[in-house]
């Protein structure tokens, strides 16, 4: 029994008729042979018309209550698909996360996936039915029903493929996965297959469509993942194991790009591995997410240290190292809230050696100064003013491949 | 311990704003030393949106998926009422229908009510929360979601009354139970107390605010009764036993009318038991709802049957007769789309004789022609042409006393 699990966004079930037409999708599906589970988000703006429901009742609704309000999205949206497959002739059924007992932690709206239950999607296959399951949502132990947070139902549907043993399709309103966001990159160039590593890359700079904890997922239980338009027959973006089948030839994979940041410079510091620890120790305490780090140590035993966090993190961080000026008076530091940050990523890094050296070309070429680097395996990310921002995009995309040859 | 079971209608939680005034009037029972379970409606128009986007996919949607989709509106109307009563400083917890257990027969749309698990509501009691729970909806032993028809909610407030040993408050629109709906006699009175005989047949004409089935199950389980409007502090109406305390002194203690159903009269059918048994078999095996029946043996053996069914049966009724007509081609019917169908209801009647002759009597004086009259222990039911509608509920009403004195 070939099975194939599909995942359907919010904004391909947004109106009556989108939701026709990917019951028509399905059935296609269907037609080809295949035992089809369905995924599916809330239509289109819901989630945020409860959002709006829930400020206007309390400025901090309580996470329980939240959940109970949320997970009607998805319900509403997995009754009506169901109609729709069943009106144009299909045996179809949904099921909530409570139903199938999507069993999750207790954190309210960041829950995780502990384990499925499949049972009744077996029993439904054995009457031939397709089966529509409530993305993002599932239960705790005790039956309370809880939400997955971002990239929840890309999640519910990945897990719910690694415990069928079944390949993955992501349907979205793009046609797969570019070199990098075609808003930001007008002639981004779509990727026709990619590597998990890759892909787990662009999805932790919210560049790759699908969110970093569904493609971690993918990846742990080996599942196949493709991604593809909703309402296009175009081919979308296969995401496969390094070495499972000839991957293009590009040193560079992606790019992202974000302006969501600022950049803070700690000066003065007294060197010593105990207080970049205290530092960054404070700021993980306080829940701040810290990206880049870099630090310097001055010939007098000072440490420079500079880091960037995301904007709405400012003021605990100036919070904490305030504190830490009254008791040693010379610390100083300085904010940079124009930034942007620039990554590229590429498992050819790996083997083509040089790959930082020809983006300092490109940027000492233009006269572009790098504020702060930081490099992994397969990934290179730099810091420029943000006002060049779309320079820097031009000149990389041209200069690495990332755009379409005319 | 003392625990009120309230209920709050669709109107009554139409927006946020009423939301916090339902939380308001909650915490205020609370603050009277009661253990509170809340029963809520979807807000107001909810239900007619989600009906309709149903029928946008499909004109016979799939019972089991219409349940789906509408158990979702009193989900969200229990998250936002739990919500705003968590931000004004009390504890409070919401339950679905599935999460309390609320077993159900399996017809979907139409479910009863067969058991209700109350364990996580003593647990939530013990954790001094206010209880909020969804109304209209259950599970089947399947875990299928069901819904409870017409005055589920009712049903569902008054079931877990019944389960928990509390009494039962009805909140909605309206003042009470008055003799008659206000807007058909604009002086009815206001009654202050009403036993649940009264009330039972009241419902059953539709008159009474509550469903039938809710006061069937209160009187039933003996649960204590009261109706009341949300938004004001006048007093509602008890519903209580007979002889508990005493009545109010009236022979008629309500009335209704209708103009939805129509006279159906078959003429020339040979005398039989077995042919009154034969037409209203398949009346009842093809689910018409006949109310009133009344017939009559001619001197040469034949009947004349006349019957009241709801207006839209009437191609079922005329397929019926016609197919006997086939057999007998004397059968012949004549159908009166144009009747009223007037009830008075009154535990009086038991010890007052003479209440149907007081009914012929203002109707004879003006000249009012009686098209069908059926009379059980406490209703007289008679039909009228419907252009007297108004004209006989201003005479009955005055002259039984059912509308307040200037």
């Amino acid at each position: 029994m070939n099975i194939v699990v599909q995942k359907y966004g919010g904004t391909s079930v947004g109106s009556v008729d989108k939701i026709k037409a990917v019951a028509d999708k399905i059935i296609k599906k269907r037609a080809e042979g295949f035992q089809v589970v369905v995924i599916v988000s809330a239509m289109g703006k819901t989630t945020d018309e409860l959002l709006s429901l829930a400020k206007a009742i309390s400025d901090t609704p309580d996470p329980r209550e939240m959940d109970m309000l949320l997970t009607t999205g998805e319900q509403v949206a997995i009754s009506l698909l169901s109609m729709a497959l069943i009106s144009k002739g299909h045996s179809a059924v949904s099921f909530t996360g409570h139903q199938l007992n999507i069993q999750t932690t207790s954190l309210h709206q960041k829950a995780r996936i502990k384990d499925i239950s499949i049972s009744r999607v077996i029993e439904a296959f054995e009457d031939n039915k397709i089966v529509v399951v409530a993305g993002f949502q599932g239960v705790t132990d005790n039956h309370e029903y809880t939400t997955l947070g971002r990239g929840g139902s890309d999640t519910s549907a990945v897990a719910l493929a690694a415990k069928l043993g079944a390949r993955c399709e992501i349907y979205t309103d793009v046609e797969g996965i570019y070199t990098m966001d075609p808003r930001k990159l007008t002639k981004a160039r779509k990727i026709n297959k990619i590597s998990y590593a890759e892909m787990m890359e662009m999805a932790s700079l919210g560049a790759g469509v699908m969110h970093y904890r569904a493609v971690e997922m993918a990846n742990k239980y080996k599942i196949p993942l493709y991604v593809a338009s909703t309402f296009s027959e175009e081919p979308g973006t296969i995401i496969q194991f390094e070495g499972e089948d000839s991957m293009e030839e590009t040193v560079i994979t992606g790019m992202a790009s974000n302006l969501e940041d600022i950049q803070v410079t700690v000066i003065n510091l007294p060197s010593s591995t105990g207080n970049l620890y205290r530092l960054f120790g404070q700021l993980a305490d306080r829940e701040v997410n810290v990206d880049m780090i870099s630090h310097m140590i001055t010939e007098d035993g000072k440490m420079y240290v500079s880091f960037t966090i995301p904007k709405e993190d400012l003021s605990i961080a100036e919070d904490i190292i305030s504190n830490w000026q009254q008791e040693i008076p010379e610390i100083k530091w300085e904010i940079n809230k124009n930034i942007a940050k620039i990554s590229v990523v590429g498992l050819g890094m790996r083997t083509h050696s040089g790959v930082a050296a020809g983006v300092f070309k490109i940027m000492a070429e233009n006269n572009i100064e790098i504020k702060m680097v930081t490099t992994s395996e397969i990934k290179i990310t730099w810091v420029v003013d943000s006002c060049l921002e779309e320079k820097v995009i031009t000149l990389i995309g041209k200069g690495f491949g990332l755009v379409t040859v005319e």
